[in-house]
């Protein structure tokens, strides 16, 4: 095989430019708009039979090329929806006109809602195959598409959309341009992410909000309930005081933390950039531990009564667990509700309840073969760099979904970087990502179709179990 | 001096009507609104000179009939303006539109905003002094007026206007036909009035929301670490935890204890009323002693981050207590700013600032001439009946501001009730209150001028004094 001649850079952003100027933003964005978008992306995957289809919601764009017969297949997945600009006021540039700056502190960058998460990733994956088909005549493996317009909403019609269409979709991995190496600094692979519960915690008192004076001290108060709650959530040393939510959540072993201490981290400048004077948590581990390795309770937000003299009626904590390992959502929920029910709180009523889905964490064997063609691609665009094995400490349900109705792992290979200002003002994608992103694209397919990590075939799950 | 022929009811609820059909809401009406109140009730004061004056904000009313040489003088005290009306679709007849209902659970009432929280409670005080000077020729004493229209919002600008007009307002007592009877059961008189101040707690940590998978476990939460501040503020018994809180409020001694537990007072249907299974309050005490004699913290509300999943950049708690006897606002919010220094938290900022004034308690002496005056006035019309000494759980700023500025305690003499739903949908006054009040204000005014509780002649404090 020749050596891919990767597209210049100029042609590549001018194309991402005329993408990231359609505001695909799936929370607020008309379905017009919506369309636009995914048909702009399908028109780029016309050698694939780049198509639109309807999910109930925002469609998706689909595609095959089905040339390498006998060959492995992958599902390549991504999002042509954004997030939200935010305050347009505190963008630099405005955030549906990709603008590139050069010399910054990060380097040349390009600037753009959805520059970095996702329509960057995705788009240079679709380019680095287009140039490869014209140049090649043809692609080592069998690649389908899978680009949804709801990400940055929950993906509440992908589960749907995606047991449908299984037999379609069948790959022997799912390959997301989602997701963002760790750092700048060092190639990464991420081998896990953390799973999900939320919940609110509802405290209610009397009918009504009462008057603070009249009736002070008379009743119970669920503000100052709902705090004692949350105070007994976590104990002093930073660990979490609920009765079996550890269950499942195996400590790190001593090779796992001596690979964690090897990282480089720099607490104080982590700090810094947080605004924070120091960094905190459960006791016994590493920052860079409690981040990959360790579970989470993090209270997202209260609620209730406000700057004005009442005894309020109800209050709100909202919280979210981030769990590793073998940890069940569903009875990590159970854990928090019984040491809420023991507690025992008077003169108020106190409810937990869930608030979406229940996601366990998602791990890939560092064995798998996908990992070491990903390693091999990303080692030869980043000749002499270790390749970090890190974690992505929030969820990524989609893993969980591909895995059980496809059967087939998920490796993440994003060209995006996680200090991208992803989901916040002036997001922007450092320019040299384009092509070391297609560089190991190219080298990772190839790695992949044949030779010692050649993937091994996924058979698709019995789909009448798959949808139960 | 004669009997006074009380005016017809059907009379004074037809003029009461055509106050209450004047919206004025100080928060929400527009100027024209508020002066039109206004010049509605300083017409009914032609027999005293009434006339509207600026204030700098909505207009207050005054008047003055000094036409009893040498006999004592009252400052009468009151509000045109009326609380917003909250959702109008709970209203069971339209808010501005006094609508008379016999036969409810309460006896003969009549609904609308501010039947009885204060245009009816004011009127039927001008109406009487009407009937009084037409059957009489005149009144036993000299009567002032001041009539606000900023009351439910904090009175901004009636401090001002008292250091200002400090001369023309001397009186040897105030009468707040504002207030309330504590219950429709017996006759009460208001010997105290709680001391407030209330404070925000703002925890800060990283300069923005952080994803709460990204970040979970590094960081310190500033919403957990509000919730363990205000969760120290009380132990769990109920009484408050702050060291120095209950500095200067002695406890109800062995006579007031006993006094309160002679008061009828069914806990059971007080806790049924407001929705609640239980009371609950510092322990060591009564319902009824915590409500009316002991000091509160109450945390009014909590806000930060929300329903989704990050870690808050800021969260705050709003709290306010409620004070009696000497204790000093001041040093209870020194006190409150000790303890949460040394709980000490980690890696966030934590803040503690005062919202709005500090204001002690407040009480007149129950061997007060005015509370004798008061009580025999309330036996005149309620014969037979014990007339209890009750104590105002909220707060009432301007009782210190005449105090300071005008050297005269003021007597809550009010005929609204407290439970006719101030400040709530369906506001309403029972009708028999009209006559009832009526009766009391004649028999404390003449009580008042002349006899064993004449009012003793109040000396204006140093102006320059007043004013720092």
């Amino acid at each position: 095989v020749k050596d891919l001649e990767l597209p210049p850079l100029d042609g590549v952003l001018a194309s991402l430019g005329d993408y990231v100027a359609i505001p695909s933003d799936s929370r607020n964005a008309d379905g017009g708009t919506m369309r636009r978008a995914a048909d702009w992306i399908a028109g780029q995957l016309d050698f694939a039979g780049g198509r639109v289809e309807e999910t109930g919601g925002h469609p998706v764009v689909r595609g095959e090329w089905l040339g390498a017969p006998g060959a492995p297949t992958v599902l390549v997945y991504g999002h042509y929806d954004v997030q939200p600009t935010g305050d347009e006021s505190e963008w630099l540039s405005p955030p549906f006109q990709l603008t590139v700056v050069d010399g910054t502190a990060d380097g040349a960058i390009a600037r753009g809602r959805g520059a970095s998460d996702d329509k960057g990733p995705v788009f240079l994956v679709v380019a680095m195959l287009q140039a490869a088909i014209a140049q090649r005549g043809g692609l080592p493996l069998n690649v389908k598409f899978l680009i949804e317009g709801e990400e940055e909403i929950g993906s509440p019609h992908l589960p749907g959309y995606v047991r449908e269409h299984a037999r379609e979709l069948a790959c022997d991995l799912v390959i997301s341009a989602d997701g963002a190496q760790w750092r700048p600094d060092e190639p990464s692979l991420s081998v896990a992410s953390k799973g999900l519960v939320a919940f609110t915690i509802t405290v209610e008192g009397a009918r009504d909000d009462l008057h603070s004076g009249r009736y002070g001290g008379t009743v119970a108060n669920p503000a100052q309930v709902l705090a004692a709650i949350l105070a007994s959530l976590h104990h002093p040393d930073g660990s979490v005081a609920v009765p079996g939510f550890y269950d499942g959540a195996a400590p790190p072993d001593a090779a796992r933390r001596a690979e964690l201490d090897a990282v480089p981290f720099d607490e104080e400048r982590f700090a810094a950039q947080l605004g924070v004077t120091e960094t905190y948590g459960e006791a016994g581990y590493s920052t860079l531990q409690r981040l990959w390795e360790r579970p989470t309770l993090e209270v997202n937000g209260v609620a209730g009564g406000g700057r004005y003299t009442v005894i309020p009626h109800v209050a709100r904590g909202f919280i979210s667990c981030r769990l590793v390992g073998d940890q069940d959502p569903v009875r990590v929920l159970a854990a928090v509700r019984g040491h809420v029910e023991r507690l025992g709180a008077r003169g108020v009523r106190v409810t937990v309840e869930q608030d979406g889905g229940a996601v366990p964490a998602y791990r890939i064997d560092p064995a798998h073969p996908a990992i070491a063609a990903a390693t091999e691609a990303l080692r030869a665009v980043y000749p002499g760099e270790e390749v970090l094995l890190a974690v992505i400490a929030g969820t990524l349900p989609a893993t969980t979904l591909f895995e059980q109705v496809l059967g087939a792992k998920t490796l993440f290979f994003s060209f995006s970087t996680a200090d991208e200002k992803l989901h916040a003002p002036n997001e922007f994608l450092r320019l040299r990502r384009v092509h070391e992103g297609m560089r190991a694209w190219d080298a990772l397919l190839a790695s992949m179709a044949d030779g010692p990590h050649r993937l091994q075939p996924v058979r698709l799950p019995d789909l009448a179990e798959a949808k139960a």
